[in-house]
């Protein structure tokens, strides 16, 4: 299958470009017989969706979304779930300044060259709206993963060296960066208000928890569950890192140090991140991810346009400061999606 | 495809256990007419064996390798190249006394769970012995890839703290580490000699480099460069993080810093490491992976047997003390293999 | 990926059921840069829609197809190609005394048991308005074989034992049965009207010839030409056969008679429908598939109810008496879908 | 994945030429904890075996299979089983005066110029020596099935027009043409006789019965379940055609005649060969494949050599007659490598 579609049991099919007419999933393989309805979809659509307060960007859109096929009289059917999300706040003009340039950071200059065209209208395909089909499949499949007891959460971990010590997991919602100390978050939104003061973006860490995965989920030698959470987290634009458990730690750490000794009652400690040999273990299942700052930032950026010219590239716009907090719930539906794929296909293993 | 196949047009399947009578791997997707022979896999192989130098296990196998199929009169034919390493130094006896109990750091635990057997010989499947089947197929994905100005050349970074300040590519198969820095090579092999004497085991980090990958290869939105190496590389055992170009660091940055900007030579800096939006731009590929201590250490961990009763394991056997010698052939397999999919799906798509 | 998902680097995923809000496909793998527009894609559509002619059902629907992403300014970008139709005419209540019961020859009963639920208007997923989006992504597939010299016409063969006897590609679209031949045409027509007259329905046999193909075409030894072609055509609704060439005739031909001898020229004969050992042969390929006469009959039938009763059935309703003259443009999208996938698959084995 | 690999949880990867040094297939997604042994493979491939009567090519070839990898103390690991033959009888010089130009019927002149290379040597990979692969994995898929209560014969139902026309299936093994009928054996038998007589080969028709299968096996609405068995089927060499049920003479019934009924004790005819909607119904699974007569005759062919010159054929070498005996347990092999995959697709959809 070609690259906008991803899973081998449960599969995704998203389709949509930022200033196109809209954005969506095809869900297939879904389990039937579960409720499910378009304020389940919405509710982590809200998460994700622009505007929602000052450390995002300024552009509304409702983002309402539509479940057209798969779901009859309030239950899914078995059949392909389309969700579909319609553009509406395309302000195309926007882009008639850098249509002819290559903005440093994006995927302006790759795209062009791979595909021979560019829909330079807030990044086409490129676009973090792209992920709207992602964060309707992840809801889909966290209503699958809660009836098996599995919860997700992911939380702003560290924003430009400004680090999340404590982990209070009720708190992530509380606040606008999503994280889940509430003695670090003034610091963390204060640094992203300086940063839009000087034109500016700032990068940062979000750390994914997931609880309740039963042992033995994972499919050796290459579809090991850490294997596919790093494909679908590096999958996300923006997203330039991985780390499981300890992660680069790990490479100051000596065997007898990292090695997580078990007791009568588990595991005493959790160096692995909840994965073993692929599989999962049993244990909380945590791992962080790099985000890279925003490219779009108004300050000048030296670049070159489409005749290869050197140019200064402003981009005006309306951006997000800090990727972070809407990150959150799209890292959460990504994992979503790998768990229950998994968690399918070792239930054909074991038929 | 099930968990021990990779790849859409390039695809590997490898099979095979540590103690089992053979390991190996079936190639499908083989360009026509290259010149193949078993000393272009063999060579490769030889970087991998054990029993190589002082670092390495102490364990000596031969393991040639035989190609039983697709290549006729020394070249391939584009039908499956099957290749073969029989297991000759078998002492199964070695693991009489672990086999019911679950090593620490080890996948007893969970191939135990999993699938509710344990072939408990040198780890069965979940032994490092699997990655030769990779190595096998990576060396026929080299051929194919050298043929298009493509170069792949993975390095130890750092051991246990000690840093590769130097990037020397001819220096990498000179030392026993592999390390590109000769400076930090002593003090490399010091360190695990070291871990050796106290029973222990060190963890590290391997970086690699790509050339000559033309912009354009990689195909969003999932199965972005990035996002298929990331896969590729975490599906290597003992590997618990991934990052590209600037990676963790990137959450410390602004956008103004981190995004590389052009003038008409190209890029002016590559802290993306050679990758936007998920799709190759042309500059060096550049990531690194985390490699974890080796879990066999000789030193007494605290662990639960099979009926789980607490139990002290003392791993004997003969074992790697630092996995990052052996694992850079690995990596460059694994990244040769991702990559020659990718660039023979981008001609799919173009076609 | 699940099953309304096909094609391995032309990947179409197909969504919506007959009574929901929209059916569609999305397709991947589009070739960027070639020009597409609503009006390509309607236009085999119309072939398809209902209420074209005395002998199709009398619902009648505009079918207005909508390419919601993947084109701009005109041209493919090489993202997803999203295609979507509006369904309009429901009469839900036409199925109100069907729905606790199983319509003989129709999928109410394995449906019912296989997701244990059933949308019963229209038979939901398992109604012929399911090829909307094979269709759409057929005229896609079809766009880019064009461009290649390919070109693809099926037409009716037989109906309920009429036969066409000559193959005149001109006149297919000038009779309602879409067939070759213009003196089979009125008697096929009459059979259907008689068939109408007494509430039954006539089955039928649809052929299809390919030219342009050249030679090198299908991926042994499963993905082979006549393997997925094959497999292609089963998956249509009705379909109940299909046959190569010569096809069944070849029991009781001997070698001698059957196999194609070549001259200086090419191939002196066709029994092998253009595909020999799974690859095309540069001939023309032929093939035909056998088409069931539509379950939706008004006479009476026994059948059970959802309770295991024995029960009476009688489908009013609006439905074709033949299935043959609409599923011509289904046949020749699905083969379209299969030869681009393959002929890409055959640029990426050579790259 | 490439061509030589099939099945999506179930997933078989063959490989192998003819004259190379052995063929062979890995199996991946086989359910851990069942007992399989060499005997369990042997007892399909005997069956399969060249040498075996008086009808079949009379080159004796043992086909001992070893299984490399996946079982471990007598049983399945649920990690990939790799099954290997080795090659023995290779008179590689049989097909010298063959070398230089392209047999009619072969694949000799597709894989010319598919692959621009060509292994002469029994005609390489195009070799029915290539089904061993699919005839081992075909054995272990059985013996998943057997667990079941699923059980699968195929048998030859017509050769060169003499038709079986009773069903006796304790009689299939019992005569060398594999026939239920055993009436119609002689017949058979007398026929192949005369056509090695007079060089010449005979083609035929061989039926499935699938017995056992729940309702509800099959993945709308591309992995239909015979759409899937069409597609396996028609990847076997020689096979040119396939009908469910009724098949090909559904074309001239009405809809009434067609359609199974229903009553309180289930269906009261199999016109649908057990599968409706794509989705087995529960009745038992009836199929049958056209067989052309094989290609290789010692009589005279015109053809062609790689030059372009016309030249005449004279095939020698030792070749079947007919190939409806040795294909039985090929087609049983693909039609239980198709069902358990989807068996298995089914327990994950519903997971």
């Amino acid at each position: 299958m070609s690259g906008s579609t991803y899973g081998k049991v449960f599969t995704i099919s998203t389709f949509g470009e930022s200033h196109g007419k809209a954005v969506g999933v095809v869900v297939d393989g879904v389990t039937p017989g579960v409720e499910l309805g378009e304020q389940d979809i919405q509710k982590d659509l809200d998460r994700r969706r622009p505007g929602q307060s000052s450390v995002t960007t300024p552009r509304r859109e409702a983002d309402a979304v539509h479940i057209m096929s798969g779901v009859f009289e309030g239950k899914t059917t078995g059949t392909p779930v389309m969700m579909i999300v319609y553009n509406e706040n395309q302000r195309s003009k926007d882009y008639d300044d850098i249509k002819d340039l290559f903005r440093p950071g994006h995927a302006d200059y790759t795209y062009s060259v791979k595909y021979d065209n560019r829909d330079y209208r807030g990044s086409g395909r490129a676009s973090g709206r792209e992920t709207i089909g992602r964060v309707a499949a992840g809801a889909v499949a966290k209503k699958l993963l809660a009836a098996k007891g599995i919860k997700i959460l992911a939380s702003t971990k560290n924003i430009g060296g400004v680090r999340a010590e404590k982990y209070c997991p009720d708190e992530i919602e509380k606040n606008i960066v999503r994280t889940a100390d509430p003695d670090a978050a003034p610091q963390m939104i204060d640094l992203i208000h300086k940063s839009i003061e000087v034109e500016n973006s700032i990068g940062g860490i979000v750390e994914c928890r997931i609880s309740g995965v039963p042992a033995g989920v994972g499919e050796p030698v290459f579809d090991k569950l850490d294997a596919e959470l790093a494909k679908a987290a590096l999958s996300i634009g923006g997203v330039k890192a991985i780390e499981f458990g300890a992660g680069f730690a790990a490479a100051k750490m000596t065997g007898k140090e990292h090695s997580d000794e078990m007791d009568s009652t588990g595991f005493k400690s959790n160096n692995a991140g909840g994965i073993i040999g692929g599989i999962s273990n049993g244990n909380e299942i945590v791992f962080r991810i790099a985000v890279k700052p925003t490219s779009s930032i108004s300050r000048p950026q030296n670049t070159i346009d489409l005749n290869g010219r050197e140019v200064v590239c402003e981009t005006r716009g309306r951006h997000d400061p800090c990727l972070c907090p809407r990150i959150v719930p799209v890292l959460e539906a990504m994992s979503a999606i790998v768990l229950i794929d998994l968690i399918k296909q070792n239930a054909a293993l074991q038929y």
